[in-house]
């Protein structure tokens, strides 16, 4: 596998098969680990950071749940490979700005990814597509004990598992869930509810994580504390809270289609006449077109595109992604250009027909 | 011939087969009259406005060339199907009004129109598609010599044809075209071009003509004096002014490709993306998005439709010719969901699918 190859391939939890899919795009379960013998990564020499991300590697290929994946050093990647990463949700906006011995690894479908040398030492995902907290945290589960037997973590009896930053002490888990919450923006109802989700010790994040910015009306909600709970505890806080978020959300957008349907309906088939048409579409502009139109498929008003096609053209268009894409350098102009044109071909290849010429083409999926 | 028939069958002038109709919807003439024998219709009594509609209506059943049409008395028409006749470009909104004896006459296929008993007791009209000023000063001409065969005209050896508006006087005629100028519109160079017109004697005037609003980039514009220059001298002047502004125009679309040709490919495609998808349209919105498909096509970006079916779609998508078209009183908000309701099922018989479904229709004429 190669970071070429990942262009090609969706990964495995945007295929929209998972429960809830058509409010929750996917959830994920990370752990943060240390090892005991080196210091945290922000005070680490980076001979020490080698080590680990040696030791990590030879790991790896001793691992059963691992050993089918890839292991990239992040040094050797140029500045478009490491933004395509960040795009894919493998790793975070600091690892991309790594200049050490930091490493990724990335399995099968990318189900399971580890960020070595990230703030800790190991910071182990699973990604899995809709509502599917416990069994990400299962999978991780399994393979943060197999690790266990081959290094040796950094653990107090009092605090659990020491992690560079106190946040993370404990458990060192985060749970969260990507979750598309339009009705409850349109109604405006989305505020509160973000309140809520604060007060009762959850944390909303942007499309990319910590610090980002909402796209697409894709909040991120995971929990704050990983402290003094047991983990099937705390993932279970995160998938109650969802849940109730979800049953929100299908409230608001039974409101809508009873005091205004018309309007609802408008924008929703505008947004794809758009995504149909436009010849320039920005980043932003495409995640609020998209967002509309996957409203409109979880309304079944749209039968013609799959959750999971847009789930897709929602990675596929983003700016990294869309110069792997295309295998070329491209400046935020060309790169409008260029992604109104590939969501067109995307569109017309799963609609089975093109906007310019009212001819019937082939159907395909987007795969 | 009734107001009814009228709403089914488009009117000739837009059948956009007159020259340059790419840019000129439309030409215009008409002459304002009044007879001697009695005041000008400000200060006439009804009982004489009754005389001039009765004699102009036994002139009509003589007339070799109006014979064909229909005679409309204004004051048994409701408020829906006057508004209809202005919409229609037959009557002015002060016509619309008219509480007394004023009529109207229409002609087959809305070539020839008069308007009995508005500012002046007769002002008679030539439509014709595209830049064909000459072509309809020779019909007005022509049915004007007729009818002061059986009309006994104001007429001054000094001034000319007496009108009730100074601003009338001596020709009584009035030449117009209806242009549509989106790139001047777009280059922002429309105002230059529009204060150059008012120095050479030239009025602009909004899509229902004096004191209306300028809709979908469609200019209105026609001599402000008719005296003291021969009706083949006026009628010349406007369409020089034509086509010097055409030249604009087309130099401006010719600017707009090679200096924004996405964008401006952006502009029209979306326009037409979302007169196939909206389900809630507006008045102006689908004037402005109308003037951008309009363009595309004049620019042979878009093949699939025709501008005769466009300029149809700009009159049949009026307020209340939605109305009588679908038989019904409707309010504002109702109209723009029908109107959504409407261009999309033209558009889709035009253009051969549907957007829903993505199954191709059998294809047909706006007609």
């Amino acid at each position: 596998m190669t970071v070429e190859e990942l262009v090609k391939e969706p990964a495995s939890w945007l295929d929209g098969s998972g429960p809830m899919s058509s409010v929750v795009l996917s959830s994920r379960v990370r752990l943060a680990r240390n090892l005991k013998a080196y210091s945290f990564t922000n005070r680490s020499q980076d001979s020490e950071l080698a080590k680990i991300l040696d030791q990590f590697s030879r790991v790896v290929k001793e691992s059963t749940f691992l050993r089918k994946g890839m292991l990239v050093h992040i040094g050797k990647l140029k500045k478009l490979e490491r933004d395509f990463l960040v795009e894919r949700h493998l790793i975070s906006p600091d690892l991309a700005k790594g200049d050490k011995n930091q490493g990724l690894y990335v399995g099968d479908r990318e189900a399971v990814s580890v960020m070595i040398n990230e703030e800790d030492h190991i910071r182990l995902q699973a990604m899995r597509s809709g509502l599917q907290l416990r069994e990400a945290w299962q999978i991780v589960d399994r393979i943060d004990d197999e690790l266990s037997k081959h290094m040796d973590y950094a653990f107090s009896d009092q605090y659990g598992y020491l992690t560079a930053c106190p946040t993370n002490v404990g458990t060192g888990l985060r749970a969260s869930v990507l979750i598309h919450l339009p009705a409850l923006v349109l109604t405006k109802d989305i505020n509160e509810i973000l309140q809520g989700i604060g007060q009762v010790g959850l944390a909303v994040r942007g499309f990319y994580g910590e610090g980002t910015e909402v796209l697409g009306n894709l909040f991120q909600m995971s929990n704050r504390t990983t402290l003094g709970r047991s983990e099937e505890d705390i993932v279970d806080d995160i998938e109650q809270a969802t849940r109730k978020i979800i049953d929100y959300e299908e409230n608001a957008r039974k409101t809508l289609l009873t005091d205004a349907r018309p309007q609802i309906e408008d924008k929703i088939w505008r947004a794809f006449g758009i995504l149909k048409t436009a010849r320039v579409l920005s980043s932003q502009e495409l995640m609020s077109l998209i967002s509309a139109v996957r409203l409109g498929v979880g309304l079944k008003m749209i039968q013609s595109i799959s959750i999971a096609s847009l789930n897709h053209l929602i990675m596929l268009l983003q700016p990294a992604h869309l110069q792997k894409w295309f295998n070329k350098k491209m400046d935020a102009g060309e790169r409008d250009i260029r992604r109104a044109e590939l969501v067109r071909e995307k569109l017309t290849t799963l609609s089975g027909y093109a906007e310019d010429d009212g001819q019937p083409r082939q159907g395909g999926s987007l795969r």
